[in-house]
């Protein structure tokens, strides 16, 4: 079929028929994906990469597409920013694809073993989650990001990008399926909708035993709608509220040089400082919030705080519960340690939080006692990522208990299953 | 409070109310047990069961009630003999508690460690995850079972048994509580739900925030509603459609003496075999059924398994996804590796399937295409089991493909948080 066939053919079923099919074509072909060697999957996606090059044209005019519906629609600067490409935007995408390809594949790692006295031996083995749906917004590089995540590992994916991105996507979309298929994987384990029936997302979300696992990636609305709706297996990352706590033994240099870049390099992601905390003890907090304002960051801060400088605004009982993802910042003075916990313990999303200091003990408590997903000692909170983990990219940041916690990549797209191998026994 | 002002004032509650309130409680009470060593959380589960034993006289007379009331009320004596407790059997709950504080404190193992070219020092440690739900059925050692694995492992537990066991749970709770506050452990981490009111187990399943897992331990009928009604996240294990395949080259006895024992060992637990399917080419087919008949087994067979002997009923479609819990098999004659494949695919409910054979190569075949969290060679799958896999114990068998899978003991009830130390270090 061609893609106007399919988007008519789409465009007859009901959103739940639509979600099924498309995840039943996805799950036969993940069967198959799961029987490919590590090298084929690679192959695969370096084929996905070099297909995305050639369809360059193609994919600029689409998105060309979207971006001039958005400015019709009037969308902010920043959405069209995020839905724009150029040619170094889509070189950069490719090149992503391609890096997943070098990653190693977690699939079929022992990830224990043993032998009982009665002679079985058990193992755990790294295997595929199945089908993962991803439901994104505007950013069309998440298509093919998540798409080569997915497949690194094993999993098909069923993707659900934002409606104003709907062109860009079905053009990425069609250039790595014909990438993938050129080298004999089966296409069908990337599937897209390819409707902007906003219906499509309540059908993934109650869509048990077809999907095995939901990625909301969005804003805040998103990605509660999806944990209140779903009833397949969600890994979510809400708010990003960080805090930096500065001690009365950091360095302040240190200090100084952290607090600015864990606000300043970029406001608008999750492991942005939104909540400073400066320890009525530590020497350079006039140094720091005059920092801090002199770059243009609009302060807020509780009395104490306030009295650092004038040009501090007085914070509410809301701005310590608020992502700002701006040049904004809460600031309040706290009396040691056992302040700062307390007020981490009762604000902080669980996303990432980070003490400054030259004592290790403090350092050691605050790592042990701090109950976020990452907990740093004088580091900037910029570097949550899974790239700068070491992780080479990431699907997502997870705020959740379960599964997965922090910057979540291919190992967290991954489950396992127990290999026991016997020779006769029976259970008494 | 005595127990009965507890009771009363609990009954004053709504059921929302009720959860909130004990489950604050115990979450508070969890932050202090996460800061205590694992030697002491052992000594409070060796207390716990200290104390178990000295209420003896209390925690029968308790169970006294509840197996009148059942017999008043007409339970079945399956349902009676799972509630019935005894001296023997109490001595069994309390050894087993005191075994629990024997297993490795999986809480603070360092999972992966990595230095960055930056000189981060990133760490991934195993934490407690949080507060945990445990909804079950009528046996009263699920009550002892679980506080202990999830004291062990650092975390807090709101319990909610069945009704027809309430006075028994009440009072095996009141001793664990009563030994651990004798060792300074915080009472509160083990939270009973006092009352009878079936609204309790709906708003813990709705308690998004407060109750970080759910572990549902009971029928069918339980786990489905569990999975419908949760907005927080559940550890379910569903049916356990085990099937065994025997292959053409597998040694009559050993398929003979598997097959005796996944069947008929014990009927009633989710590792017995519900489905066998007998190679063609096999020649003990005659023998392993006529053994299964000639022990009282029920068998139902698709027309080349009636082929075997004149005592086999005809399987009907439901037959194939059917959980017996009882001695009655399903049977098919398959032709080859792929038929068998083909139909575990279809019919598993993906707990344990197992194959008999003395080919290597089809037996590894076998272990990484059947997708189910336990697959088994030359194995009876009465071996799905916590205690059996070397785990000490286990809160569940989990079905589902998150998180854990298979049977979950103390590492299924943590999860990790990442540790970064630094120098200084901001992100370009």
């Amino acid at each position: 079929m061609t893609d106007t066939q399919t988007l008519e053919s789409a465009q007859s079923l009901s959103p739940q028929e639509l979600v099924a099919g498309l995840a039943r074509a996805a799950r036969a072909a993940q069967i198959e994906l799961a029987r490919l060697s590590s090298e084929q999957k690679a192959q695969g996606l370096i084929a996905a990469a070099a297909a995305l090059r050639s369809a360059e044209p193609a994919i600029l005019a689409a998105n060309a597409q979207d971006v001039a519906a958005g400015e019709a629609r009037g969308l902010s600067g920043a959405m069209l920013d995020r839905l724009r490409l150029d040619a170094g935007r889509l070189a950069g995408i490719a090149d992503a694809v391609e890096a997943v390809a070098h990653l190693t594949d977690p699939v079929g790692e022992v990830i224990s073993s043993d032998s009982r006295p009665n002679g079985l031996q058990l193992s755990r083995v790294r295997v595929p989650i199945g089908l993962i749906g991803i439901i994104y917004e505007s950013r069309p590089n998440v298509t093919a990001d998540a798409a080569a995540l997915c497949l690194r590992s094993g999993n098909a994916v069923l993707l659900r990008g934002g409606s104003e991105a709907v062109h860009s996507n079905r053009a990425i979309h069609a250039a790595m399926v014909q990438g993938l298929e050129s080298v004999g994987i089966p296409a069908d384990a990337v599937q897209l909708i390819p409707t902007q029936d906003r219906a499509a997302v309540g059908a993934m979300l109650t869509a048990a035993g077809l999907i095995d696992m939901i990625v909301p990636r969005g804003g805040k609305s998103l990605v509660e709608r999806v944990q209140n709706d779903a009833r397949v297996p969600v890994l979510a990352h809400l708010d990003g509220i960080c805090h930096t706590y500065i001690h009365a033994a950091a360095d302040v240099d240190m200090a100084l040089s952290i607090a600015v870049n864990a606000k300043l390099r970029r406001t608008g992601i999750c492991g942005s400082m939104e909540t400073l905390l400066l320890d009525a003890a530590f020497p350079g907090s006039v140094a720091v919030v005059q920092a801090l304002l002199d770059k243009g960051c609009e302060l807020r801060g509780d009395a104490r705080a306030q009295a650092l400088d004038p040009r501090i605004l007085t914070a509410t009982a809301e701005d310590w519960d608020t992502e700002y993802l701006d040049a904004i910042l809460s600031v309040a003075v706290v009396d040691g340690l056992e302040q700062a916990l307390d007020h981490i313990a009762r604000h902080s999303s669980h996303h990432t939080d980070a003490i400054i200091t030259g004592d290790e003990a403090v350092a050691e408590t605050f790592l042990n006692r701090v109950d976020s997903a990452i907990v740093m000692v004088n580091a900037s909170s910029q570097f949550a990522d899974g790239g700068e983990f070491g992780l080479g990219a990431e699907i997502g940041i997870a705020t959740g208990r379960l599964h997965a916690r922090g910057p979540v990549a291919l190992e967290g797209l991954t489950t396992y299953k127990w290999q026991v191998r016997g020779t006769g026994q029976v259970r008494p």
